[in-house]
């Protein structure tokens, strides 16, 4: 059973698929926001459908996908969380995560257009497993009681501009939170149903060419280290992201660095959470 | 004139100030949000309190004063824009602005509360000139127009944990995004009501001690240039609150460190844009 959102930019219909059909969930709720998480509605919408209160949704296949999500109250995100990673960017393995935000108005469907920035030499992709916040997480105790906090994992594609993250200025936000750079989904994918978040495979393309496959078994600090980590510095809110960093095999990492042009297409996929693709198009 | 939000956190009412009476706005619209912003709002609140079409509020000095802007999309910053302030902290003045986020849930009231996070002993202040956009942004193509993408000004309070933000591991938003870490207000004070923000005079006071003083005047990069430049990286839109950056005298600059503690009262003001105050708690 997982969650998504199916229609126009801005005007998503909240839906659930299980069993190979696809449900309405407007009876519950009007979007898959952080009040819907915080008040079990994923808990409430397996119920419902289980007792058969929940009418399909028709046309579902020809609709477009979107994030399944609603816009986020934030993107926070962890930098050189992979060991390889951090090893083909020559950066060294950091003592306590690195973080950083991204513009949550980055965040598009998990098959839209990702638009090269104007005067972008260096875009980059970054498979990622994405984390969405169920309940309020604010000083937790400890690392062992985090995933409690977790309302499901989700494909996020922290594209990244290298130029401006690293080139311009001092801070990487700037090479982060260009237009339509976090495409996310296609599915959330409730904690419950997630056996172990550190034990999932992920794998990108460009144009067909495997550039990344690692596993989340390689993180620096795992997911709950991370949601941990996170709340002693700031407020983790019911519907926030945590976008968790990127395996190797980035073209920053890379000889000779092939950056995307425009017409290239990247596919993405992480084990058990569905798989992504967006077409580079020039802004 | 000027807009305000008055009334219980998560539940404020838009208002309007003019000639010392507080006007409701609800009958213009639900809250001083980016879809009032960017409709032309502030116009037609002016028009409306004109042609006499506003009611008073009733009981409007008895109520909590809120941020004047409803939670916005984002917070971008832009750091050592004032040159007093780059020599203060050691850092070379910038080629071009340095950026970094805030996570939006931390805006409080003015007068609100400020916490200082469990942890912390570098916890210090920033007076800073708030932008608030007005009008969608992206791909300015020059400086000369960026203003007419301002809606408001307003006293912004871009409060920074020090250690989180330099000695914990390479990015700043650690440190800028702790709970309560953005008051902001009292009033969003209309951009053509602004003659010129580039001559706007800040300061800020620790338990009545004049810390900061300084001049918008002094600014490496102006507002219009900021916003400009922001708008090559990403898309600014209608609500997003942008920080320009604080002049010389934060407690990181001083020979003792003088870092906030619980108890400290911080105040604030700039010309025209009115003055907070917020008194420092344990978290």
């Amino acid at each position: 059973m997982t969650f998504a959102r199916l229609g126009a930019p801005g005007a998503e219909i909240p839906a659930l698929r299980h069993d190979g059909v696809v449900y309405d969930l407007r009876s519950l709720t009007a979007d898959i926001d952080g009040a819907f998480l915080s008040a079990d509605g994923l808990v409430r919408a397996r119920a419902a459908v289980e007792r058969g209160e929940l009418a399909h949704l028709p046309g579902a296949e020809g609709l477009r996908v979107g994030a399944p999500i609603a816009p986020p109250g934030k993107i926070v995100c962890v930098g050189l969380n992979y060991h390889d990673h951090a090893a083909e960017t020559g950066a060294s393995v950091p003592a306590e995560p690195v973080v950083f935000m991204k513009d949550p108005s980055t965040i598009v469907g998990p098959f839209d257009d990702v638009l090269i920035p104007r005067t972008s030499t260096k875009t980059d992709w970054e498979i990622e497993l994405g984390v969405v916040i169920g309940t309020t997480a604010r000083y937790l105790s400890s690392p062992d009681d985090a995933l409690a906090y977790v309302a499901g994992y989700v494909v996020s594609h922290d594209v990244s501009e290298r130029e401006f993250q690293l080139e311009r200025g001092g801070q990487w936000d700037k090479g982060k939170s260009c237009e339509t750079f976090n495409p996310l989904g296609p599915d959330l994918v409730p904690a419950t149903d997630v056996a172990d978040p550190q034990a999932l495979g992920l794998r990108l393309w460009v144009n067909g060419v495997e550039r990344q496959n690692g596993s989340t078994a390689s993180q620096i600090f795992s997911v709950a280290h991370v949601i941990w980590y996170l709340s002693q510095f700031m407020v983790l809110r019911p519907g926030d992201l945590v976008n968790t960093g990127t395996p190797a095999g980035v073209a920053l990492g890379m000889p000779d660095t092939p950056y995307l042009r425009a017409g290239d297409v990247v596919e993405l996929e992480i084990d058990g959470l569905g798989r992504a693709r967006q077409t580079m198009v020039q802004a």
